[in-house]
């Protein structure tokens, strides 16, 4: 039997010393020039470029910080070429040692999900977790369960979003004041209980995802769901701070980790960086991002 | 300026005169066996097969029903192979003159949308329309209503699924009595008339997923959303009957298209076309489905 993803992440969280993860989104035009492909490339040679961009990343960061988070819109936006280069990405991910969330949101309900489960979450070779969107309820959550069960993976669901329109969804309410997003938390909560995903460490393989920029509805969140691993995103150019995302961790400074993508891997055209190498200003980028989530835990 | 979708589909639907679509859900494990690759084939072997099947498939129902529904799920299940696969299978579709909506109900925000809806939406050789999940709110539906509007492609959000377990999510509900599925709808119906999405036949390229299996609550979704086209899976397989995918119309016929999937598609399996070659299991299924969807239509 596999170990558990959650005690998987902690440990490795514990090892490197902050709870950060560093998102990959590989956005062609953001390149730094002498990686991107010609401006009349088709998909294939763009797929490639992001792809080579995308491991050297990995490499960079894979002393710095405990996790990575490839988003694999950005790579599906150049196809099934695209879809090649994320898989070459998660083989050298995990060939570091990182663990490895695919930020994939992935839904569907029955053997449908289950094949998305097997194609996208089973196996060596594919991420140790995924995101999913819980908004089929149980049956398209289910079979994810499954295989973090079966082989020591796990799955972040979708509970609250950061962006700016997420209230006007998520926020819906009932007669007594519940939000949408909280009966949502209530299912995982359950459905994690229910699944005996929960290791060693006290938390789930079943986690949550849960934007940093509103800190109070971490709060709530917390106590609604207290054995899920809460993913943050938000932090960085999305414009959450570290302050704001240690809202999500409990008192001991367990319970979350907080994501940061572009702010990270273009820092490179960031003002703060000028004139660095790429490598190097990705280097400086993830270690002031751990330094910063570190001594907003009180880690 | 392409064609609006809305109009494209509704023509399509009018020349083949029934409001049916055939999904394309390829398992390798219930291929006929003449087409299976061997039990000790890898994802590429098995994602050549589902691709050959599904293109077959494709070239059988080409002539019967005015569009197809490819179900990524299936293809992702054997990686960037099968993603490959998928895209054959697209393009096979188009160059046979069908509609194709590629079933993904992806989601996400901002630029991350924007890479989404670029790499599974736009330009000629994506599908006409795809399915999107509209969780994250208009900052996560909007990109893909860009290339709509940009590409006359469309998109379904989807809205009531016909899933078990889909009401302990979607029919929470406010101190009035609305329902949370009641009120993306609206946010859908509102989001289209903002983006000037509706085609000359009144119908808009930003539709609906609305689920057979529940007629009362389609009849409901109509009066808040009265220029979508109704996408609604759940027929044959999923226990929905054809006059329960009535409710999903109008009184005029117009106004929804229904999917079957694995009930057509692995036809050859079912008792009732035992015997026969596979693909003309396919033909008869389809054209009974069309015929069935016609009869309760009133067309």
């Amino acid at each position: 039997m596999p170990a558990n993803f959650a005690d998987r992440l902690l440990d490795a969280i514990a090892r490197k010393g902050s709870p950060v993860c560093v998102g990959v989104d590989p956005v062609h035009e953001r390149l730094p020039k002498d990686l991107a492909a010609g401006p009349t490339a088709g998909d294939a040679e763009k797929a490639a470029a992001i792809g080579r961009f995308a491991e050297a990343v990995v490499d960079v960061v894979a002393g710095i910080v405990p996790a990575v988070k490839p988003q694999i819109a950005f790579f599906e936006r150049h196809g099934s070429a695209g879809v090649a280069a994320y898989e070459r990405t998660v083989a050298r991910a995990k060939a570091a040692g990182l663990v490895v969330i695919g930020d994939l949101k992935r839904n569907d309900i029955g053997s449908t999900a289950e094949a998305y489960a097997l194609g996208n979450l089973a196996g060596d070779d594919r991420p140790d977790a995924i995101t999913i969107n819980g908004y089929l309820g149980a049956d398209g959550i289910e079979p994810f369960l499954k295989v973090c069960r079966e082989g020591g993976k796990g799955a972040f669901v979708l509970v609250r979003t950061s962006n700016p329109s997420a209230a006007a969804v998520q926020d819906f309410q009932d007669a007594s004041g519940k939000r949408f997003y909280e009966h949502i938390a209530a299912i995982v909560a359950a459905m994690s209980e229910a699944a005996g995903l929960t290791g060693a460490g006290g938390y789930s393989s079943l986690g949550a995802v849960v934007g940093a920029t509103y800190p109070a509805e971490a709060r709530r969140l917390r106590e609604i769901m207290p054995r899920q691993l809460f993913l943050v995103p938000g932090y960085g150019a999305q414009g959450a701070t570290a302050s704001d995302c240690g809202a999500a961790f409990r008192e001991d400074g367990t319970g979350a980790i907080v994501s940061a993508s572009r702010s990270i891997i273009f820092a490179y055209a960031d003002r703060k960086y000028a004139g660095m190498d790429w490598k190097k200003a990705v280097a400086s980028a993830a270690t002031e991002f751990a330094r910063d989530i570190r001594a907003a835990t009180g880690l």
